[in-house]
């Protein structure tokens, strides 16, 4: 099969070739991913009923108990974290049964969509965005529905740039009867989250966030509490996302559908990568590059849109008179720096209204640095009222000791 | 993020570099991937809510609407063919109406599984494996029941290598209001499937059969008919895997979750490789292979485990005394010829009892000749009584014409 290599680098699927300002992608996931995690997807297929794809998954999943804190079984399974998380919803619990739901952002009202879609009776707490959950709170629910299966909670909402105290809420989850169920997504490898030790049922993830993989795998460790609800519990309104159809095969380093291998060889090099660095180490220059990052953000006198900030990502309004959609376009076309928006959800309308900055998986000092430098020139530019070199000023302290 | 190399060359998962016999995967999926397309896989992760995202996303739906011979949608779905196929079954029609559901084999009893999960009512035609439904027999069983809904049919059934006449399903079908969904996940692409012609309303199919993409992403093209029941129909157990959420975000280039970037991006450099060889060009390639392993197979005397053998795979029953493993290991490690072998299911166990070797995708001449060679070598060893050159002097005369 013959094939002109010169069709295949056509300007317009190439975009970053036409000017030669070095890209760096700091949004919330998809995330930057290393050279050596690229050139791993590039392997030659193999096929997955095989040993070597079993020592592959196999080591895929020690790491992924490392990283999760855990020493239960963390499933891989093929989609989005969205994908994994409604294999946990429908799982764990019978539609028509009750359970507690937090929403303080678009993915946890996302949850309770699902919820909805699958009609279970929901026990909603709904705080404004930006806001978090008590662990009192949470208690509290829990004494008024003591027949609620499950509480899901959102870590890191990154919406909202906002992360929770998981492990207060675990103290108080783990002795009741209900499940925790964590959206992690944009929490595991980068803030801490100690699965086992803090008692937490389910924990999810996805791939293309803190993991340095592109996207294409969600992921799901199970607590003991979590296995032994699913040996009594037998959903009905699923096929591929029944979670018991992947902890079977799991055991034996299988899977139960045709799994992306080539996602899966990756993602084992990119954790390996992790592990080298030290999942300890990692959390701290996330924790760095987040501090340098709201110091930068409060010089320039702009409200931060988080009372309780993730250190995976941080948010901020724009100050009046800047419109969103040029400023990011002039931040990625000129400056090479690719930044979020806002989102929209039923307790807020932040499109327009914020942007956002990730400081997870492959970011690092010079990357946060060069885009708050950016951001800062084009804040000048259209007006604001900030002293050249701010940014620099303050975020340079947290970032010292870092890695360039 | 420091890291050493050499602990990213272990050689338990780079199995193929410890030898330098040339591998040859010859499984029905994964099939073997181009390096033009592997180099797809490392580019720089991109974000997929940008404009340089929707132009490949846009252009991968227009290659995939070529190949599926259809001007209607063509959905990029995230996960396996199983997903796609699922998410059709619980998007088309409500648990609960009636259904009609051809199995033939291991593929169309898991669309039966997968209805029964979902407590549809079925009218099934069960057939002995290796065999396919007529026409006649579909449209008797759509008369005496009216009232269904959804006819499904698997039109080149892998696990028995077996095709279909789909065309003529098709002209029976599309006189009724039952809407026809075909798995054609090992017809699309290798086989003649001519959706819009032939008046077929949905055919689903995955990535890692001939469309010669590692595994991660599954296919759902609809027809006029399934996009206006779409409209007329509120699916209830499922959140990700309902279609009209895929669709309506389609039409604008755009998906509803986080997509797998880097399979989307090196699908479309695949499909634009067998759109340069020319689509029929591929049927016809797939289908000289397949005559070719077919006259050999008949050649050594062996029994095709199909009366209606499919292109894209074929199949025989082993001969008396050979043993399935440890053939199948020889022909990896020595030869390095990977072919599959049988699978289980309700109406027959044909695990240890068959062989399959696919022609799909990026398979040739040379892989074809090669394996067969080296089948007939390690019969010949376990003492079949097969003539040396057989399978050379019978598949020889099929392959002349074709790219080496």
């Amino acid at each position: 099969m013959g094939h002109n290599a010169c069709q295949l680098l056509q300007p317009q699927y190439y975009g970053f070739m036409k000017q030669h300002t070095k890209q760096r992608l700091l949004t919330p996931g998809p995330s930057p991913v290393p050279s050596e995690v690229l050139q791993e997807m590039a392997q030659p297929i193999i096929h997955h009923r095989t040993k070597q794809f079993r020592a592959i998954f196999g080591e895929l999943s020690r790491l992924l108990q490392k990283i999760f804190c855990t020493d239960g079984p963390v499933l891989s399974i093929t989609g989005s974290g969205t994908t994994a998380f409604e294999a946990t919803q429908v799982s764990l619990a019978e539609p028509g049964t009750k359970v507690i739901t937090v929403a303080n952002g678009k993915f946890g009202e996302r949850w309770q969509d699902i919820y909805d879609q699958y009609q279970f009776e929901q026990v909603r707490i709904e705080l404004p965005w930006g806001q978090v959950p008590s662990a009192t709170q949470i208690q509290t629910t829990l004494e008024e529905h003591p027949d609620a299966s499950v509480v899901t909670v959102v870590h890191s909402e990154t919406s909202t740039a906002t992360a929770c105290d998981i492990q207060a809420i675990a103290e108080v989850v783990r002795h009741t009867d209900a499940l925790l169920v964590v959206d992690g997504i944009t929490s595991v490898g980068a803030i801490p989250i100690d699965m086992d030790d803090w008692g937490i049922d389910v924990v999810v993830s996805g791939s293309q966030k803190a993991l340095m993989l592109p996207p294409g795998l969600g992921y799901v460790a199970l607590g003991p509490r979590a296995v032994e609800r699913l040996s009594q519990f037998k959903p009905v309104h699923t096929y591929n996302l029944d979670i018991r159809r992947w902890l079977t095969p799991w055991y034996a380093q299988d899977v139960p559908f045709t799994p992306p291998v080539s996602l899966i060889r990756s993602q084992r090099v990119a954790l390996e990568m992790i592990q080298h660095a030290g999942l300890r180490n990692t959390h701290q220059k996330t924790a760095q590059l987040a501090a340098a990052t709201r110091a930068a953000l409060t010089a320039w006198g702009l409200k931060l849109v988080s009372k309780s900030p993730s250190d995976s990502v941080s948010g901020a309004f724009y100050p009046q008179g800047i419109e969103d959609r040029p400023f990011r376009s002039i931040l990625r076309d000129v400056h090479g720096i690719h930044i979020a928006g806002g989102q929209d959800g039923r307790m807020a309308e932040w499109s327009g209204e914020i942007f956002r900055l990730s400081h997870m998986g492959y970011v690092n000092a010079d990357d946060t640095l060069v885009a708050l430098n950016a951001i800062e020139k084009e804040l000048i530019e259209r007006g604001c009222a900030i002293e050249k070199g701010s940014a620099q000023a303050v975020a340079g302290k947290h970032l010292n000791n870092l890695d360039r």
